[in-house]
Parts: structure tokens; sequence; C-alpha cells
């Protein structure tokens, strides 16, 4: 016999965690982060901005923000076995795939592993951070066959992660809408991805551990993964109104179209996206080629006019991804490396004040 | 603001999920797996037979069993490249770490990555199963600097996997025992690394990435970190009274005891952790030596008066598997193989109905 409870797939508006890191407030519209709208924040402040602000509670001030920058430099070295471990993975791996072995091969050398304060996890939390982005490309590359690149420490973190990416150093204008799609996608409440890292968390796991399941989690296509969907969509055909067949042809099959919909945004267009499309905007302005935004809009009116559904912040990040020269197998990567700030305050806030998750089931199958 | 909805930590009996796989029906004490009681199954039935009841829905006649067994060992090789990944983990790595590493890096030569579909998972969770002692063992064994070992196929599945443990052969009764302890750990409905799984797929994420979450979840001591945690504990001491001091003294400095509690549980000891006390009792027997029962028997007795909780699974299982001569740093990681079965059935049972898990949170931070 089954227990008397209403089963809601998905948890739908079940509320699993209490959290001062953020919330999605869909009746004022906006995304808090402490306290902070995130929309605002993306303004006047940049991607570490928002990374002290998630770690360590506050926005921070020039000689804190100088401390955090230099923090993650220190650790921009990779222990020589996870790049070796990197380089045996053979050439079909997933670069997700690539980046969920080099995240767990990393725990080897924490000698505080076992530590779960919050102040070790903010160490590590940072360690993580300064380390990710040569993990993250690093892992594509070796995959590929590339020469491996080494970080530019005379760069800012953002630059450097965006250099390290094409190979060449970016334009100011180009290093800015980088680092704001860092930003827009540092945090974002209770997503998948920072539900699995908390779950996991929550048996007294290790923040490794928390993370390699949010690379796993992201990785789906219901998730992370739409992005890099979305830009394979995009690039298959050659015109807007070629995008808009290829969506009624989706619709009419039944599939989902990547980029769109959202649990929580229903009525509303995620605030992040518009924030994206304004990025889209400057690139196809500097660039005088405004293809990619023609499609994008012709694909957002489909999706509105055909199933009242907007698109999501992966839809225009793919285009803009794109014609900031990065290739594709990175989109989701780079997605998880801005998130793991985010993901890092959940770890350390769960392992704060703790119950493990255990809930049940209603049993449907066979009779006893 | 946040929403009007009771926040319940941890979950506690909220229904995540349907699922026809099983149930812990604590009014009838039964723990249920496909209709079947589990502690009915062990007394006629082997850890094969569990998993083809898992992954196949039905328990197998003597063809299927053979057929199963053979399609396992078939699977048996460990691709060069992940052995070289695993040789390279330094002496400092955890083992489950190690696992998680190894386990991770096999996704790479999966060429049905893409394919979710019930008879693809199927197959890919065989090919694991296939693997996975071999992993579990040869990580340890590298990490430590041991020379690796090979599975010897003219074994039965489970005597194989605890002869490349301890490197003897095992007699009869300590391979029935064996077997016994990984049937036991095989499904148990929506513990943590379940859930981790089921979240993990919904958001279409593949099998190796939803059981990479699970081993993460598995590790914390809260979950089956436990087991090595009781034995650390056993071991610490030199008598049964010795044995009730410790556990007085953490009970008064507010410490949880490894190996005592369930959230499902409450009232009543785990049928699992009987069967398990039955098998410790046999070993004792033949070795003649009580003492590890004696002190697990007084635990029991000091926990029950002090705080009225039973031990659960992880309790009997650790001293079993220390009178079988297995390294502790393995228990976990062998509940962790033993469970892949039923991991990989929820996987496939998520994939096959599927909504993404996406709760939502009640926001307690700063206002704004
Ligand atoms: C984001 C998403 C997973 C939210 O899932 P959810 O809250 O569980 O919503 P559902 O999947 O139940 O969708 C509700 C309805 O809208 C439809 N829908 C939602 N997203 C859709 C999409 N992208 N394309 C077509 N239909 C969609 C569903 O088919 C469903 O219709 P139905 O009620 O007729 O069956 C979902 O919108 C989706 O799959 N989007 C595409 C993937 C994506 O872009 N992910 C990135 C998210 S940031
Ligand atoms: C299994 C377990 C995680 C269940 O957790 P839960 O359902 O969230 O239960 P709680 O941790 O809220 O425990 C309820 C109460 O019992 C106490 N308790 C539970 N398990 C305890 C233990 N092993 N030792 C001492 N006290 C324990 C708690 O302190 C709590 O007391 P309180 O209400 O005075 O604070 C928990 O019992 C535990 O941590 N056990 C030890 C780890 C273990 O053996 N895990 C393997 C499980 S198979």
């Amino acid at each position: 016999m089954s227990i008397k409870q209403p089963f809601v797939p998905g948890l739908d508006r079940v509320i699993a965690a209490e959290t001062a890191i953020s919330f999605l407030d869909t009746e004022r519209e906006k995304i808090i982060i402490r306290g902070h709208d995130l929309i605002d924040l993306s303004v006047s402040n940049d991607y570490l901005d928002i990374v002290h602000l998630l770690l360590d509670g506050t926005l921070p001030n020039a000689s804190e923000k100088s401390a955090l920058e230099d923090t993650l430099k220190k650790h921009y070295d990779i222990p020589s076995y996870v790049m070796e471990i990197l380089s045996l993975l053979p050439e079909t791996t997933h670069p997700m795939d690539g980046l969920r072995t080099g995240l767990s091969a990393l725990s080897s050398v924490d000698k505080e592993i076992e530590n779960r304060s919050t102040e070790a996890n903010k160490a590590r939390a940072y360690k993580l951070l300064g380390k990710l982005p040569a993990i993250t490309v690093n892992s594509y590359r070796l995959i590929n066959g590339l020469k491996t690149v080494q970080p530019v420490p005379t760069l800012s973190y953002s630059a450097n992660f965006l250099y390290m990416i094409t190979g060449k150093e970016p334009k100011p204008f180009e290093a800015k809408i980088f680092d704001r799609s860092l930003l827009l996608y540092s945090e974002h409440e209770m997503p998948n991805s920072t539900f699995t890292a908390r779950v996991i968390a929550s048996t007294h796991s290790d923040l490794y551990g928390a993370l390699t399941g949010g690379v796993a989690s992201l990785k789906g296509n219901l998730h992370g993964g739409a992005n890099e969907a979305v830009m394979y969509m995009l690039q298959s055909v050659d015109s807007a109104a070629e995008f808009q067949q290829l969506i009624q042809k989706k619709l009419v099959n039944k599939e989902k179209v990547m980029g769109f919909g959202h649990r929580v945004y229903m009525k509303k267009m995620d605030p992040r996206a518009l924030e994206m499309k304004e990025s889209l905007k400057q690139l196809c302005e500097k660039k005088g080629d405004y293809s990619l935004l023609d499609r994008c809009e012709a694909g957002e009116k489909t999706m509105l006019e055909e199933k009242g559904l907007y698109p999501n912040l992966d839809y225009y990040a793919a285009p803009v991804y794109w014609m900031l020269g990065i290739p594709i197998e990175l989109y989701t990567p780079i997605f998880f490396t801005a998130r793991t700030a985010g993901l890092a305050a959940h770890v350390m806030e769960q392992h704060q004040n703790n119950r493990i998750f255990r809930p049940r089931v209603s049993y449907i199958g066979e009779s006893y």
C-alpha cells in the first residue's frame, strides 16, 4: 500500500530548501541574489563581484575585489596528474564528461577533504573557480587533439577565460559581453543542478562530489545542454524563414524546442534572456551581421504564437557565444564553470544546516 | 516574498516519484521489490536473480540466469585508458573518489551514449555491472600502489568479486554471505543516492552521469559511508564494554553514532540488518571468534536504551565485511557496486516517464 500524499511530478512548486542565497520573485519579476536584483547588478558589477556576493555574502569593495582576483589567479595551475588524465580521454568523449572526470580527479589532492566547515568550503570553492577555466578549456582541447593552453594572469579572470577558449586576446567589448554571460549564469535559485548538488551534499559528501553531480545534471538538454542544442538548430538553417519552418516541424512532431520554456517563468520572458538578447544585438551591430538575431527573433515569434512560450537564457546565450567565436561543445561547460559560484554557495549553506534528502515514493508496481 | 507552502527539511515523507521498482511497506514490515519481499527472496535467490528482477522485471528462469551471467562476464574487461587513468590517481585519493573518476571516464567509449531508450539503458547497465567489480577493486589497488587483479570468469559473479577483493578464492559459505550482502544492498526505494540518480537523469542526462552522482552521494557518512565509519569505531576498541563507553561518549557530545537510525524505519529494526546480523553470527561461529558480534550487540543495546534507535544495514555489514577479510576502504565502493542494479532501474524508469526535477525555495535572505 502506498503513502497517502499527492505526487507532484518534478517536485513542481515543492519547497526543497530554505535559502538566503537567491530567489526568483515572479510577482515582482526579479531575480534576487542575497537581497540584490541580478539584472540591476549586471549594469555596474561584473562576474567577480557576484562571486564575492555569493561566497562571502557581500559585494566586495575595491581591495576585497582585488584580493579575490589574486586568490583565483593563485589557483590557476592544474596538477599535472589531472592534465595527464585529461590527455588519456578518447576523442569520442563529450566535453561535459571530460570536465566531469577532470573535476572528479581534482579531489585527490585536497588534504583537508574531510573538513566541511564554511571556511574550508569557501577556500575550496575559490580554488576550484581558479582552476575551472583551464580544466574546462583543456579537457575540450585534449579530447580534440589540440595543444593545451596556459592561463594568462595579466588578463582579468573573464578575459583570460575567453582568451583560453578562442586563443585570441579578446577586445574589451567582447570581454565585457562574455563576463556578463558568466554573471547571468552564476546563480538562479534551485534549478536541477543546484538541487543535485544540495542533495549530494546532504549526505555529508564533499564539494567535489556535489559539483561532479552538478556537471552530470547540467549536461542534460532539458537543462544546461539546451544552449548547445539551440546553436545546432540555428546553424542547421540558412535563413529566419527556414528556422521558423524547422520549429514548426518540431512542434508538429511534438518535439520540444530547446531554448524555450521554463518551470518558473511561465508568463514572461526570463529577464536574463532579455539581457543576453541585448548582448547579441551589440555583437551584431559591431560585426555588421544581423543574421543570427533575425533567426532568433523569428523563432521567438513563432514559439510565442504557436505555444505561448518565451525563450530562456540558453536561447540567447547560444548565438552570443557563437559570435564570440566559442566552439559549440564548450557552451555547456562554460555555463557550468560560471554556475560553480552558485553551486558552491548552496553546498556551503547545505552543510551549515543539514538534513539528509530522503523522500518517499508512490508505489505503482506489482501487487503483493 | 516567499511562496506559501510548508518547507519539509530533507523532503521527509514527500513523494518524489511514482515507481514500480520498490517500496518500503512499514505497516506490513516488508521491503518490496517489484511485488516480491526482498527478505523472502534472500532465502532462495541470489544477487543475479535480483539484478534480473530489477532490470528485466522478472525473476529469471535457469536459462535467463545463465544468459545474464554470460553477459556480465563478457563485459569484465576494462578499457586500457581507464586503467591508466586510475593508475595516475595520487595515493591520497579516497577510494570512492577513485571509483567516481573511473566510472565517469567510462562514458567516453559508449558509441550510443545519446540513446536513452530502455533497451539501450539496460544494455548499458549490464555492461557497467560487468565492469564495476574490476573498477572498484583496481581503483582501490592502484591508489594504494598494489598490482592490479584480473577477473576470473570461471568463478560466479559474486565469488569473483570477493576473490578480486581478497586475492583468495572464497570458500562457498563466504561467497554465499558476500552474495547475500550484495542482494541486501541491491535496491531500497528512494535513498539519497537513488534520488540523486533520478534527479540527474531527469534533465535527459545519461546513466554514467546519474551513477557518477550516485557515487558522490553514497560517499557521505550519513549514507553509504556509514559502513566504513562503523568499522573504524569497532576497530578502535578492545571490548564490548569499551564500545559501549565510546557510544556513550559520542552521545554526551551530541555526535551521531554511525550505523544507527533510518528515515523510514523508526520503530523497528531494518529487516536487512537482521539478515546481516545472521550472517555475522555464521561467520563468528565458523571462525570461533565472537568478539565483533559481542561488541555489536552491546552497542545495539546501548543505543536502544539511550536513544531508542535501531541499527541499520550498514551497522552489521561492517563487521561481516571485516570477517570476510575485506579492506575497510572498500565497504562503501562495494555497496555502490551492488546498488548499481537498483540505480540503473530507477534511471531507466525516470527516462521512460520524465519530468525534470525543479523544486522551489523558501527565501530567508536579506530583504529587498
Ligand atoms: C525548461 C523546461 C524543462 C521546463 O519544464 P516543465 O516545467 O516540466 O514544463 P513541461 O515540460 O511540463 O512543459 C509544460 C508544457 O509546455 C510544453 N513545452 C514546454 N517547453 C517546451 C518547449 N521548449 N517546446 C515545446 N513545448 C514545450 C510541454 O510540452 C508541455 O505541454 P503539454 O502540457 O501540452 O504536455 C521545458 O520548458 C523544456 O523542456 N524546455 C526546453 C529545454 C530548455 O530550453 N531547457 C533550458 C531551461 S533554462
Ligand atoms: C539515517 C539518518 C541519516 C536518518 O536521518 P533523519 O531521518 O534525517 O533523522 P534525524 O537526523 O533528523 O534524526 C532524528 C533524531 O534522532 C537522532 N538520531 C538519528 N540518528 C542518530 C544516530 N545515528 N545517533 C544519534 N542520534 C541519532 C537525531 O539526532 C535526531 O534527534 P533530535 O530530534 O533530538 O535532533 C540518521 O539516522 C543518521 O544520521 N544515522 C547515522 C548515519 C547512518 O548510519 N547512515 C546510514 C543509513 S542506512
